[in-house]
């Protein structure tokens, strides 16, 4: 039987260790590990040897497994046969760093001001996995961790998760655990922490309009020849209607009735207008007509432009009619709406809307993952509930998440795990944005869930 | 009395002269003198200023006018003060060269491969102002010049004119001519040499929809918060309905009825349907239904996206709301439509069907100029035939031209001159985008009218 650690002794043990701490942050934050462009291919795999040689330090029997793309890194430690086992999930992957003009430092030189750590991942999600990783380190140096830990650390969330999805079947048996733990979430603030209820799913494509052999003169050939530009933003125009609603075909199937004691939840998380519009610049107004932004955001399925390009973006003007234009959609889904068959839809749409005598090409989709939802019940959460309650007075709140982490839904299903998610990333971390950050006082706050939750899970819950 | 020169004495010429031209012609095209970068102002006056020296030396009176802009290139040659007056409009400077990769050879080193020179401004206008130059000199060699010159070479076309506009009360009184020739238009093939009877007019703006703080997480925020670039690109699918109509209030003010007689020669202009699906790639299917080609690109206005642009465009997606998204818009004037009042309306436009709750900016927009039409009867159009049938065979077409050359309005109501424009651009000389051309033959054709004209003006058409 281990002891149970107080908030008190890891709080002294963690400011103990703060320093080397940082220093192990920021050498993990200092790999590009952005997945989404091939030049990084090596620095991703950079990334995953540090960590794994960090987690083999600790203990755990470490491997790294190859997929058809980055590898997926695999650690086990074995406590007992008999003591419940906790899976837990992250990725070492970050995103994009443009636009590089706007960082006050570089995004891969980690850089420490005023109690925040500011880098590319700072948060999303290597802050997040390392403050789990430093709570299971305490727990260890404490003699006080009482479960047995498989942690699937991925790098390819920002662009899919198409190698842990395709290993999934090989790691099947190893996956097999009580809790499935992630840290990829956030809270309105840290003295209000949550626990995140239902994260949505995604799918993602590029559309193209092409046809033009090369930019035209607009004088000689505005209105004789169709302009790509124009038309691909006339069909994008067609995917809502004025109230904000997808009118692509059958796109609401499985998108199901909300259970009344779930909205009345999503609806009580504090929502502070002013702190969203100093934030934000503007107000909720955004989606569908009819619903409350947590609503919209935890319950209702989206198809968002991340990108459109097309033509001239210099200074002054330029009278041409563009050769080509595309943009970047994602859609993120809710309930029990299919990916895949909502991918279909979407293109069904776009090609049965495709400007006549221009070519329309989707030269990339995927699918990233279904929704989740949690049940407020679940022992899992409680047990949550009760250490974030501990590290709050009470203030813990439950959270429909609009984003997604599409392989969450995957895992816990193969794991016959119960899912717990729970971050402390906030709005001002600036995630997937210039400038990402991540608080020292969040990672602390995680650490001390951590090593909390961890140290009282005696039992299967 | 000068005497007659023959076509064939003046290719005669030509040929002899040609490796000289074609030095002199690669010097001039070297100049990277694109007016809409404010990073080339000191190479659109070297360009200036190179043009200027090359004219003294034919035996031209020079001045270079400063304007706000860029100079403005006054010569002048006196011949008689009874004999006719012929002013002379042309630019020296170029559009932008973006995108760079798509060239063959570098846009600013001039390359001819087969009979053709690649440069930026090969054609547009360098390489036609150039003839005209070259047509006057091989004249003056002969002794065989029988009328007054006065040539206004501008450095802002391709960005509004602004400086020659500016400077067109002070130097009114030398503007006064009998015929205003400008030479930068096109034709369908050099067996069908085109007068053009009418160019469009000209306006520009660029329209931003801001508000953001910065780019968002699309599954935070994603139907939480107003998504600029697809409110952007909705609001930019309202300017036209389903049938190609510009739906701006007002708009088609001053798009008179066309003369039948009119729409019947611009109809009989020889269209090549396959020739233009071989060079543009797709078919004549643009703008308004129920206009033909030649009609909407001579007689009927239109809004145009140049360019558009928000977010992410790099390689797989990026889950973002993007913070802003912009586009580049013209419009093409026809009749009496008043371009200011054209301008005001499609702001009033944008800013009545602006996004609410996220911010429409109008960073930037200028007029450019009103349409010109002429007059088949007019005698120097007819002199421009007799010459153009000389070389042709009886070929001569007229067109009503969708380009604009924004000042030439306003430059012939002020010399109070007969509008005279015919060029001998192509399709293939890719105006305006990579690669841009100009046959030797097309120059050589060039030369030979200018020289045929200006030697057969004995007396004032």
């Amino acid at each position: 039987m281990v002891e149970e650690v107080t908030v008190g002794k890891l709080k002294e043990h963690f400011r103990g260790e703060q320093g080397r701490i940082v220093e192990e942050w920021s050498t993990l934050l200092k790999f590009p590990s952005i997945s989404t462009d091939p030049l990084h291919d090596h620095d991703c795999r950079s990334c995953a040897s540090w960590l794994a040689a960090h987690l083999s330090s600790l203990g755990f029997k470490v491997e790294l497994v190859e997929t058809a793309g980055k590898p997926l890194l695999c650690a086990e430690l074995e406590r007992s046969s008999s003591a419940p086992t906790v899976a837990f999930y992250g990725h070492y992957d970050v995103q994009p760093v443009d636009p590089l003009e706007f960082w006050q430092s570089k995004p891969f030189e980690p850089q420490l001001r005023d109690g925040r750590m500011y880098a590319r991942g700072a948060q999303d999600n290597k802050g997040q996995l390392f403050f789990f990783v430093k709570g299971v380190e305490a727990l260890l140096r404490l003699n006080a961790l009482p479960v047995n830990l498989k942690l699937f650390i991925e790098g390819e969330e920002e662009s899919g998760s198409k190698g842990i999805l395709q290993v999934l079947p090989e790691i099947s048996s190893r996956l097999k655990s009580d809790i499935l733990m992630v840290c990829d979430t956030g809270c309105e603030s840290l003295s209000h922490p949550a626990v995140t209820m239902g994260i949505r799913g995604l799918v993602h494509l590029t559309v193209a309009v092409k046809g033009l052999k090369k930019d035209l003169h607009s004088g000689q050939h505005g209105g004789v020849v169709k302009n790509p530009a124009l038309e691909l933003l006339r069909l994008l125009a067609t995917l809502h209607d004025s109230q904000g609603k997808v009118t692509v075909a059958e796109f609401y199937e499985g998108v199901e009735g909300v259970d009344p004691k779930d909205k009345a939840l999503a609806n009580e998380a504090p929502f502070d207008l002013a702190e969203y519009l100093e934030q934000v610049g503007v107000p909720p107004s955004g989606g569908e007509s009819g619903f409350s932004p947590a609503e919209r955001r935890g319950f209702r399925p989206t198809i968002e432009v991340n990108g459109v390009h097309s033509g001239y973006d210099g200074p002054g003007s330029k009278t041409i009619i563009p050769a080509t234009a595309f943009a970047k959609l994602t859609c993120r889904l809710v309930g029990r709406q299919d990916p895949e068959r909502t991918l279909e839809r979407v293109v069904s749409h776009l090609t049965n809307h495709a400007p006549k005598d221009l070519v329309l090409e989707i030269p990339e989709k995927g699918v990233g993952g279904p929704a989740l939802l949690m049940s407020v019940n679940a022992p899992a959460v409680q047990r949550a509930r009760e250490v974030l309650d501990e590290l709050s007075g009470g203030k813990t709140t439950f959270l429909w998440e609009g984003g997604s982490i599409p392989v969450v839904a995957a895992l816990a299903r193969e794991a016959k795990a119960a899912p717990l998610l729970v971050g402390f990333g906030l709005e001002k971390d600036n995630i997937h944005a210039p400038n990402e950050s991540f608080g020292l006082d969040q990672f602390e706050m995680g650490y001390l869930y951590v090593a909390r939750l961890l140290n009282g899970l005696k039992d299967v819950p």
